[in-house]
């Protein structure tokens, strides 16, 4: 049984801590996700008499675990759904081979970078595949954030990043169930790898073919049904919820990231913005959770698995590889855009996820990956999500006319 | 670890179905919470291939099932809290002499009533006490949410029903301490009893106090330091979550409701509302989460239960002798209010909660209480939690002309 008392003990002081970080971060004019992230990584690495203030405050119970677990993932999961409500179809559709270029070159220099890298090392053909893997895959969350959060996400450039991730997830899909088929031994035939991927393709295509669709589709129905007795009993928020649920649990399903489908589902969504207007509704559920996201990813940082030697060394120079390698294939697809824009785009695609922690987690299960490689990927992972806030924002500051350009919020904009 | 792709599923799953439910009872005038309790009971008890639905969603795992608890919890307390930030604590003041009364009478006259009908049942009297204690205590969060979805929070009836429910929680609390006692054995200490009582008393008056010095002592500190560096930093929805959060889990560690200390909590935030308006975000968060709260209710059903010999009847008769005694106490205490006043306020106080579950729970645990008799309680907190939302609906019709006293929103309530 589940102690309410203590869950509510944890979430006054979680909330606590996050708020009086992001006062202090907002005086400083330091990004808030930094400073949240760090008081997770306070909170899993302090220790008192022995103990980590994350277990002295049950956090370490299975079931409190899941629920914040749960409440980090939903966080995610409405910031990219309402992301998806401000990005129309036929707008992503433009950037379609624009995106198209950044995914496949963000995804193949960082791949062959991180490969050549860890082979001079000295480091097995297997390890290194693996690593080389963990390296590509991009995760939008943090990117979204700080796009929203400047009130940019209408520009050209977060159109492009967001069709980007989406082409980016397939095909980090595709990686994950080769290198799942190598960890296993049998090694997977490439027919169910393709398999893999055209379904993949299939429900990305589906989801959008839907989105294309609904507007004619609604207009007809109008025709037939003009009175609506039962859907003027529908709320916007519950119906918002089962679409934005359904899609990201069917994404989830498809072995793509569960947030690819709230990027989808709340496109499709959008279409129904005018009868159905759930978005003030879900701005104050994603100010709610969208901070235990960003704890979460603090929990994850186990600063003395980084003490073994040589580890440090590897871990920063693959954060580098990573870094700049993302930057640069990104850029190399974008170019089309002006140095500027591809700068911005580049910089959004840094930010790894969970996809490449799931590679090194297969990795250490399957025995070729060392518990120490393992920490030097969770490193790359965390210092690129990290790192990924200032990169945007100075990115966007350096873009320079982005009066001309930029839709948004520009007086939000002025006080970066 | 909890699988978040079975999360996904549930959430559409129960918002799917809570939805449908709700549309439906909207369409057919019936009360929206009704629907969603049945939603929950059939999923709890309609089975395939001798699985109930409850488990083929998963929900039946630990994790998972911490999960819902905690969402459940959580709109109740985000509910009772809003109820708190639209209850001024002067008004709470004016009605609470009879609010005291309501909640004496509306406690002793179950009790005695309850404790004569199980003795006259040849039942011996340490069974007949518990069953009796489980009578008493009042649960507010469907009188809250029914009163507020009636746009009727600000009546002089609901402000009377919820000071009630303060006190009625401090004597159900003082009532559960007893029986404690007895069922250890040991039999506690009037010194112990009173100590629980007077530290909650202390709590709920302190918690007033500092709700009725705030104004005062903002006034002060404003003069003092009129710019306000950081607390422009501080956000409203934050800020209300640790002030919510903060007092609800204290209250809980009293051993009282943690919805009572929501409450409290709300109207001690609403001295901060001119800076601080957290209201409209707090809406949104609770219409996601109350549905959760009703499935919650419906889950705990288990008709089976209630297929032993006579057990139905001795159920229906207390679940008659509950609603009957609890109206009578109550209606005796608000008499002075006016007849029809008084009804509505006997009608909110009649739906029975946790504390009654509880005291049956100490009760199964300790041996002095059989299966049937524990099933038999929970059938009564179900029942009258289930009729509650008719009767009170009738009860403010019944009421007649409420144009005058009733501030609020008529032209919502015209629709009833």
């Amino acid at each position: 049984m589940v102690n309410l008392e203590v869950v509510l003990v944890e979430l006054f002081v979680l909330i606590l801590l996050a708020s009086i970080a992001s006062v202090i971060c907002k005086r400083l004019e330091v990004p808030v996700v930094v400073g949240v992230v760090l008081v997770g990584i306070a909170i899993s690495n302090i220790t008192i008499d022995g103990q980590s203030l994350y277990s002295l405050l049950q956090l370490d119970q299975e079931e409190n675990e899941a629920i914040f677990k749960v409440f980090a993932e939903l966080g995610v999961i409405f910031l990219l759904f309402i992301v998806g409500l401000e990005t129309p179809l036929h707008e992503l559709r433009k950037v379609g081979k624009v995106a198209a270029m950044v995914a496949v070159l963000g995804v193949v220099i960082p791949f062959v970078a991180g490969l050549a890298f860890m082979l001079l090392l000295q480091f097995e053909t297997l390890e290194s595949l693996f690593i080389a893997s963990a390296l590509v895959a991009t995760s939008v969350g943090i990117t979204a954030y700080v796009l929203k959060d400047m009130g940019m996400i209408e520009t050209i450039e977060a159109k492009t990043i967001l069709a980007a991730a989406v082409i980016d997830d397939v095909i980090g899909l595709v990686i994950l169930s080769m290198v799942s088929g190598i960890a296993e031994g049998s090694g997977t035939s490439l027919l169910d790898i393709a398999a893999v991927a055209i379904l993949a393709v299939a429900f990305v295509l589906l989801v959008m073919f839907a989105t294309y669709l609904i507007p004619k589709s609604r207009s007809k129905i109008k025709e037939i049904k003009p009175t609506g007795r039962w859907h003027k009993h529908l709320s916007p928020l519950p119906f918002a919820l089962i679409v934005c649920f359904g899609i990201s649990a069917l994404a989830s399903y498809l072995n793509l990231a569960a947030i690819i489908g709230a990027f989808l589902a709340g496109m499709l969504f959008a279409e129904f913005k005018d009868t159905w207007p759930a978005e003030e509704k879900l701005e104050p559920i994603n100010e709610f959770l969208v901070p235990f996201f960003f704890l979460q990813i603090g929990f994850m940082v186990s600063l003395s698995s980084m003490t073994g030697e040589g580890v440090l060394l590897i871990a920063i120079s693959l954060t580098l590889i990573a870094i700049a390698t993302k930057w640069a294939g990104s850029w190399l697809g974008a170019r089309s855009m002006g140095k500027g824009s591809a700068n911005v785009v580049a910089m959004g695609m840094i930010p790894r996820g969970e996809v490449g922690i799931i590679i090194a987690s297969i990795g250490l299960t399957a025995g070729v990956l060392t518990d120490s490689l393992y920490a030097t990927v969770i490193f790359m992972v965390l210092a690129t999500t990290l790192i990924a806030p200032y990169m945007i924002r100075w990115a966007i500051k350096r873009r320079g006319n982005w009066k001309g350009a930029f839709k948004g919020a520009p007086s939000k904009f002025r006080e970066i």
